[in-house]
């Protein structure tokens, strides 16, 4: 039985770590004596945490209210799930490969289960914001494949996305790996993740999305795709709510430092994107399709805070509308192209996560304006194309975006494909017709009301 | 188009800015040299703004509940849009019109863009704090106005809320404008906006609702009100309870400073006035219909919120308890007042923050208890009539109902006139009937559940 | 008439409160000259505090979506109002008794009304943390009293719970009572309350859910259970998404300190253990049923916070994954045994918060790990069995649990056996049948869905 494999395991470690004295500083007094900001900087990088934290419930209602009613118990487990098993991965091994020793710029390799040493209040507090930013990347790609992966299969690249896929990556940009020390401008630069978390989790729903291929119905005999509307306007619309709030802890917690009072501005700067991104879709879908669209209004202010997250401690106000505009504008015309391309992806996490992020960190390279530096004021300072920086920033921003997607994509697709071969990818096309809230976990989502008889997407 | 007219107004403006060096303190250091205290009032005003943010959603749950599901998509593409584009609002001209240098006490004229002088960490802080308390005055009205207002309308009434209703209100109040400054008391003063904030959204919503008229069905050939109940009392308490947790930011976090330790007062009174309101509104139903009504015992807590918000740092635990029951009492024979006369509100968004900010901005004249100040224990004392302050405080209070209300309503229906008269203000008898949700948008909320085939309000 | 017999009340309690000298510090300038980390403490609580209160929406969200559609208002309504009238009767009787001066250990007996000496920026901070703790305490009772239970008996059990069952046993562990003082290891210790709060909301619903008996149609004519699906799964997992949020404060914040840098490991704790439940709840029901239960791995997910509540401080990262585990997998099978023995507990509160609340008081005893005392690192370190402390620990937790059992279940049986006897607890067969919605308070929560005609479980 998996879960007392799981608990024998478990307390195998744990007896090993029952004798030695503790390194570290497991009470933080130490700490305090060290440094008396300390209080108020694990404060704010606690409660960024946990606003982080809820975006899991923010995904959960976008995702929900974006597949047909048949599926939504299926898509909230999974957003559970994704959680759930994954922060044990990233307990046991995602941080240690994000944040332990580097080997060679390409991973690290120490800190495991949080012991030892690593039983420490400074190095708890970056696991905790850590985890929940690597909870963010894996349930992204649980949008691009919904309503037809097969929940045994999604379990374990939850674990695998957590424990391997975003820690590595995570590692070249935020532990000291080889993209952060690259020779042009100060190397690749990510302030909160556009591509840490948002590519890597577009990336991971693109390779499900090509291996899984398009729902049953979604394209007619032509090869035409047809709008398969979710199931709930006021879940999506809560989610994006929760979302946006849980940016504000993204964002401007990512200093993981009070005392950098640029976060006043990281947040403003949060605020106005994921604005722009929901005013461009909102206008541009007003004119494309001569209604304001609902959905793409949603996904615009998401395509806006995807986009600002990597510069949002480097740029001013009216950049980070210009970015924002500019991400609601490109995510509509990217959901639009996927679509024809035969890509389903059920609620646009690819145009608004991968395509979102590459914009992003495209955008360091421009908009960087030269008054903020690495996580500090004291670091050198972050400078764009338009602020006189050259191109040396944009290039190592480009280099970033290629190597994460070599790398995400590359390892997801290799993954699911031997997944597929072995286990299965997808559902069978009963199981998926009759919807996996009954085929996978045998109980729907609101068994006292009436569906529609026929729903037209079958 | 409108988003390329948009982006060019928004490069161009942007241009200007790129090459004059910054004055103010954009990265943070020279402030945090000056004040070692800023990084936990930083950190207390930003989560406080925070949580306000959420209060969106909490609004999109409250009126989404309360309309019937045909207008569900409609209402929460109405509270995401009067955030997004009033937030670009706020940005451009609002915060300026409100806190930029007075002209002669009546508006402000400075700080465009946050750029330039007002690049600083300081002044973001400040725009991100009332940009949330913005957001929350145009959000009220869209549910005065819900179930028959055009789309394009009402977008740019919010647009116009946001950018010049609210801030020029604003700046007579917490601008240092002439209200502030009245020979009574210590001049006008509320805390945390049941003024300007609440009366605000409210009386704008009381002009849009008399302009618009009633619901189709709303009122029998008799001219007898028929209730026309919402579609999800679930998503009426997800709002009740996400705009409670909001106004622990609204209240508390307007200190700007967790410096003042009076924060764990405005916190209480802030709890107990929402239990009596909800506790008061539920008793009084209870002994009137013989039931206990759950919307009115929802609408009961915001009254209570409502109402203590411009007391809530000036006064103790009880009284907070005596103005919320007075709220919850108040809220419920407006709303049947106002159903009565033929106001139609279909969320009683009049009674819960017109009606219920009146009492609160009163209450401050007699309840004040003397034991602290504006914003600060140094500053003098707030005290109202039942603490030896005499009439002074009461009239400057009564003097601020009548201002806040002449400009709001005023202006509010003097531009929802011309709205009126040149693109329309309500939709079509059809597009009503059928719902906003396909007239306006092209989608329903809930397309896979069946319907009532016969509404009976129709 | 209620409402005003309580106005009147109040008035009359306040007046003589408007004369006196204040006492103590109700604007906090002599706190902050004392303390300079008294604004990073306030922050920190306050924030935590409103954490906690949003746990109020997420078990109205859980409750509401684990009962049928025609009882949902009910659920809501239930929700609210023991928040609300619950905060009244800890203002005005459950604080004085929970942390007034002791009388013999065994109850408080001063600061009533928070009015007078109590009217101080320090005692308003330890009152809204703890108010938001007693109102988890009372609203747990609701789901397993769920769908059958008259509102007027409810809401009278509720001001009860909160005003008598809950502080009196709150003050023998956090206000200096016996408990606290028992000669074994450091007393009777709980961190954030596995038993202050969880095992008394637990005990109450119990002892309701043997007094109200099944709901109909739960066992078939040979006494074999029959499932009774919630009406929406998407509710559902939205409140277990809020109730974790809001544990984030209620353990880290329960330092009521940010000066306590050991708040990290207290966060980590915390989301490790919710995670594991969840685990453990999914791969043993994937086990045990062949399919993994969605509902089961939301209440894992709860059962693994209620565990790690009263250990939460004292154990390292790996215990926390054992505790959650554990509490995963205890849950399961209560929530199976329960029902085979005929208690009808429609949300499981009773294994989730009960029963785990007894595995988590227990497991201070075995996993404390001797790196942090009570709440401050000065204190003397709690020390479990693994790591030498002897069984002297575990002595002090099995006595908490029994006195917890026994004061808890003893005065809510007797207090609601009196009810029954006398207003009457249950409502009849034929409005348990239409639903309490319509029953208790003529409005349904979905007028507008058509509900499936037949509901199986009648």
């Amino acid at each position: 039985m998996k879960s007392s494999f799981l608990l024998c395991l478990v307390l195998a470690l744990a007896m090993t770590t029952v004798s030695p004295a503790f390194a570290a500083d497991p009470a933080g007094d130490v700490t305090l004596a060290e440094d008396p900001n300390a209080p108020v900087n694990f404060t704010w990088t606690l409660i960024a945490a946990f606003l982080v934290f809820l975006m899991q419930g923010g995904f959960a209602m976008l995702e929900g209210g974006l597949v047909r009613a048949k599926n939504v118990s299926n898509i909230m487990m999974k957003n559970l799930s994704d959680f759930a098993i994954g922060s044990l991965g990233f307990w046991a091994i995602g941080f240690p490969l994000m944040f332990g020793t580097s080997v060679a710029g390409i991973f690290g390799a120490s800190k495991w289960l949080l012991t030892g040493e690593a039983y420490d209040v400074s190095t708890y507090l970056l696991w905790i914001f850590q985890m929940v930013f690597a909870g963010t990347a894996a349930t992204i790609a649980s949008g691009a494949m919904a309503e037809r992966t097969k929940f045994r299969t999604y379990y374990i690249i939850s674990f695998i996305i957590t424990s391997l896929i975003y820690p590595v990556y995570g590692h070249w940009v935020w532990g000291g790996g080889w993209l952060s020390t690259l020779p042009f401008g100060l190397g690749h630069v990510d302030f909160a993740g556009s591509g840490v978390v948002h590519m890597v989790g577009g990336g991971a729903g693109l390779a499900g999305a090509l291996l899984l291929g398009a729902r049953i119905g979604k394209y007619d005999k032509d090869g035409k795709p047809r709008a398969i509307p979710g199931h709930s306007i006021s879940m999506v619309m809560l989610g994006v709510f929760l979302l946006w709030f849980g940016w504000f802890g993204f964002n401007p917690g990512s200093t993981l430092a009070a005392t950098e009072l640029r976060i006043s501005i990281i947040a403003v700067t949060t605020l106005l994107a994921g604005s722009a991104g929901g005013v461009a879709a909102t206008l541009y879908t007003w004119k494309k399709f001569g209604r304001p669209d609902v959905t793409m209004a949603g996904n615009g202010v998401i395509a806006g805070l995807v986009a600002i997250t990597a510069p949002s401690a480097w740029v001013e106000a009216w950049a980070a509308v210009v970015i924002g505009l500019a991400a609601g504008f490109i995510m509509v015309e990217s959901v639009l192209l996927f679509e024809r391309k035969g890509v389903d992806d059920p609620i646009g996490a690819i145009s608004c996560h991968l395509i979102a992020g590459i914009w992003g960190l495209i955008s360091v390279g421009i908009f960087a304006d030269g008054t903020y530096g690495l996580y500090t004021t004291e670091a050198p300072m972050v400078v764009g194309l338009l602020y006189g920086g050259g191109v040396g920033q944009l290039v190592a921003q480009v280099i970033g975006v290629a190597a994460n997607f070599a790398w995400v994509f590359g390892t997801s697709y290799s993954i699911l494909w031997v997944l597929k071969k072995t286990l299965g990818l997808r559902v069978s096309k009963e199981e998926e017709l009759v919807g996996l809230d009954l085929s996978e976990h045998g109980a729907v989502g609101y068994p006292y009301f009436v569906s529609r008889p026929e729903e037209r997407s079958e």
